[in-house]
């Protein structure tokens, strides 16, 4: 990894959520708001060596590279934090659906099979 | 409240969070991502009512009426659950900027004193 990339990392403020961050995805072409996740360190470290945006899963208490089984995985385009440091935001080029509904947005239940209007 | 509103919040889950759940803001006209915030019940119920961004300050401990002070307020246009029930997206027209630090975007450092391009 460059040398940008580890400071962008290590500046991020990974203990005030006992290890984890909150993630906002944002589809790059769409702007649509996708999903929120989470990441802790290695996680976000994955997404920038792999550009594929890696979290943290809290229900399975692992590591969860997002479209490993689906194929719906999500081309990282940039990652940016936020003034706190303790958010972050992907933007990222989605490949199929975001949500496990079948749905583009985890926010929209009438995005069915593909993305907003 | 309509019946509508007070099922939606009803159907919030704050118990994961403790009281609180994520809320990812969302500019309306530019589709920005402005920032992440938290709210209780309360600030969803206030959100709802008053149609101005209301959150839980969890460096104050308080309720927090975004703008308050700096006019700076966010006007909702709508508010979304995810599929989890545990994250919110409020939908909004920035008033001003969003970010104390005089910036559009919490999440862009550049974006000085007005929207992103």
């Amino acid at each position: 990894m460059v040398g940008n990339v580890k400071e962008f990392i290590e500046g991020v403020d990974f203990d005030k959520g006992g290890g984890l961050v909150p993630v906002v995805v944002q589809d790059e072409g769409s702007k649509d708001v996708l999903m929120l996740a989470y990441a802790n360190k290695e996680a976000l470290r994955l997404s920038f060596e792999t550009k594929i945006a890696h979290y943290w899963s809290r229900s399975r208490s692992s590591l969860w590279k997002k479209g490993e089984t689906s194929g719906h995985v999500q081309k990282i385009k940039s990652i940016k934090m936020d003034c706190d440091s303790d958010t972050l935001l992907y933007i990222v080029e989605q490949v199929g659906v975001a949500c496990h509904r079948g749905t583009w947005s985890c926010f929209d239940p009438e995005s069915k099979g593909g993305r907003q209007k």
